[in-house]
């Protein structure tokens, strides 16, 4: 084969055989093939779509590219989870523990903050001393007996997808549904996932901005795992408006300790609530996702998922009692508060200008490597739809200090608007789809 | 600027800015850009396409790359011709002298031959000490003294179309008209033409297999020239068979001689003097082609075009003596005649498949640097349209060696479709446009 003749066929419109796929991308991986050949396959792909076929084939051959995980002695099936990225989504601290306390185990590898988007490992490291660098041997231990770990993804898993992650990145080759759907799946799958539950986020404070778009990539990502024989379900959520309160990592953290404590806003646990009784669902723990939820609540009232969280942040050698006293969770010098300039209803929070807002604040990082505060953020107050008087609470702001407040304020306040006459608060789960 | 928001404009089909191609091209060039942000847009380009202003700008950017040839001191106009490459394509050793003998100077920077295509520095270098490598200095020297100049392409002349070019050939860009026409005509403007006549092939012999391929490049380069202030006039020419009778370097340099010695076969002298009439027509020297070939004919018949090839030959070290004796030239040890195995009338002759024959004879090169033998080749009889008699010549092989011979005999005449039915020869020249 020669990566030129593969190139042609897809740029002339052809699917690529599986053979093909993974030619190219073990060359990829091993450096035989350079960079701007992926370059222009990468655009090709993009110009010229994927099919369901050959988008397993991609997924598997990333997979398969480094070590796959091997989870032989774990109970199975394992489930995982996977959000595609939003502002306030802690649902991976909550739905975690609370899976977990069913005796679902609950392995998972999450990522960093980049962006507009935070990283459940940042979230994480709220807590004092916790580590999230395991290696294979102490993940897989802290899975059997503990039943839930959350964890930096091993270097070597799915290296390919790594190597073309970064080239879409300088490529302008990004928005391909095949070839993000593919990035997503193939970590999971290498990560010995048999059944996987996507968050898909749509909005202002997600990558896909639109349903549409946000539906094409989770029927994609459904299509792959029914080439590959991993069950697949998958969850379109509302990203306009920030899920929940709490912006900021240690300030999401205490959310998510309230939330399986039973305080949890409302948003916040039916997304929970929904993601949840689907990972038991396709576990085959629960006929039906209604008894799932049912299952997931009892957890919550018994204080089980509570107790797993602590359980898993001791096991990662963190102060498991920041769990049971949230009020020891790094806590920011200046706590701002924003009234409200006028009375009205809330119509929109622009959940990417306030997600910008914290990052300017040190919550989250412009580039890769920068670090973050952890103590730092926003709390919102009410939400879209809520009613307001002028000089009630708007929102938080947790700053490193005065100065920093000052000009998050500004920003922070843009990004509401009030009006006049109510609106409806919006739609939380657009489809479940499986 | 940022290569990758260029890489997305035109992945999105905007056209992009004069500043943007320039930047970018300069990065390039430079080494500022990587080869992997090149690949993805050139697959952008060939997806998307380019408007007319957007192709000349590129093809002024790739020019002013590098030097830019300084003509100053030479008689203007100065007008080149290029051809698209074909099979027995020895028109610019045939137009070259008889335009420079009208009074008309002739600098051209030609190439070598690569896969079925042949070069004229190849060719030339069948003159015993003839030098291809003048340098800049001695080029415009000779085409101020001598009027006639043919010599290899300064290495820094539009050197983002070189790196482009090599870029382009591994990842599956070449096909694109836009990329094709601005590489060709960034090399004439470097070379400094202020008008130039295009020789667009089309057939089984050439990179142009259909009418409309041909016609769609030969509009994109006039449209070029008249973006960028250049007179432009592009023929597009048939090479399903062979042009003229010889294939293969110095016996296409003794068909020239005979050509230029009043001897020439109908269809190279057809094509030459339309060239070469549209060249006289540009640069303003005659009110139409018609009268542009009658004054092409006079340097043929008075003797002067044959002695500017001996001039240009003399001034580039090369043996003059060959012009007038070109039995003097390089003969090949074996000149085996292939008989017509039955009677017929000639219906096609495959250009490519001759082209292939006469590389494996070793007249020809399949990778850049191999050595060539100019000795060796075919020499074609009868052409489409020709009745001939069982045992009558069909062609003869030129080769080193009796094995050689035998070797390219059977594909050879494979290449020859002999029917009993009679066909009109084929239409020579499709069009000529301006």
């Amino acid at each position: 084969m020669r990566a030129v003749d593969i190139i042609a066929r897809k740029r002339d419109g052809y699917a690529l055989t599986r053979a093909e796929i993974e030619w190219f991308i073990q060359g990829y991986t091993r450096g035989d093939i350079p960079d701007y050949q992926a370059a222009a396959l990468l655009m090709a792909v993009l110009w010229r779509g994927m099919d369901d076929r050959e988008t397993a084939d991609l997924t598997l051959a990333m997979a398969r590219s480094g070590e796959m995980l091997d989870l032989a002695g774990v109970q199975r099936p394992v489930v995982d989870k996977h959000s595609t990225g939003g502002v306030g989504d802690k649902i991976s601290l909550v739905v975690g523990p609370m899976v977990a306390a069913t005796g679902l185990p609950v392995g998972k590898m999450s990522g960093r903050g980049l962006g507009f988007s935070g990283g459940t490992l940042d979230k994480l490291e709220s807590f004092s001393g916790l580590t999230v660098n395991l290696g294979t041997d102490r993940f897989l231990r802290q899975l059997r007996e503990v039943g839930l770990v959350i964890a930096g993804q091993s270097a070597d898993l799915a290296p390919a997808d790594g190597k073309l992650y970064a080239l879409r990145d300088v490529t302008a080759t990004v928005e391909s549904i095949p070839l993000i759907a593919s990035s997503i799946m193939s970590k999971k799958i290498a990560a010995g996932a048999d059944a996987i539950v996507l968050d898909v986020k749509v909005g202002r404070g997600a990558f896909m901005k639109t349903e549409a778009d946000a539906v094409a990539l989770a029927d994609a990502m459904v299509r792959i795992g029914a080439g590959l024989g991993r069950r697949v379900a998958a969850v379109v959520s509302d990203m306009n408006q920030p899920l929940g309160h709490a912006i900021g990592n240690a300030l999401e953290v205490k959310e998510a300790i309230e939330t399986l404590a039973g305080g949890g806003p409302d948003d916040l646990v039916t997304v929970a609530l929904t993601v949840g009784a689907h990972m038991l669902l396709l576990a085959g723990q629960v006929p039906d996702a209604a008894a799932g939820e049912v299952r997931l609540r009892e957890t919550v009232t018994s204080g089980a998922a509570r107790a797993k969280l602590r359980a898993m942040v001791e096991a990662q050698s963190g102060d498991g009692g920041q769990v049971d006293d949230p009020s020891r969770l790094p806590q920011a010098p200046v706590a701002r508060v924003v009234p409200a300039p006028r009375a009205g209803y809330v119509t929109a929070i622009d959940a990417l200008e306030l997600a910008l807002t914290a990052v300017e604040l040190g919550a989250g990082r412009a580039r890769k490597g920068d670090p973050i505060d952890v103590a730092v953020g926003l709390v919102v107050g009410p939400k879209v739809g809520a009613q307001v008087q002028a000089g009630d609470t708007l929102l938080t702001i947790h700053a490193a200090s005065e100065a920093a407040a000052d000009q998050a304020q500004a920003r922070a306040l843009a990004a509401y608007t009030l009006a006049d006459a109510p609106v409806a608060p919006p739609t939380l789960i657009h489809r479940v789809m499986t």
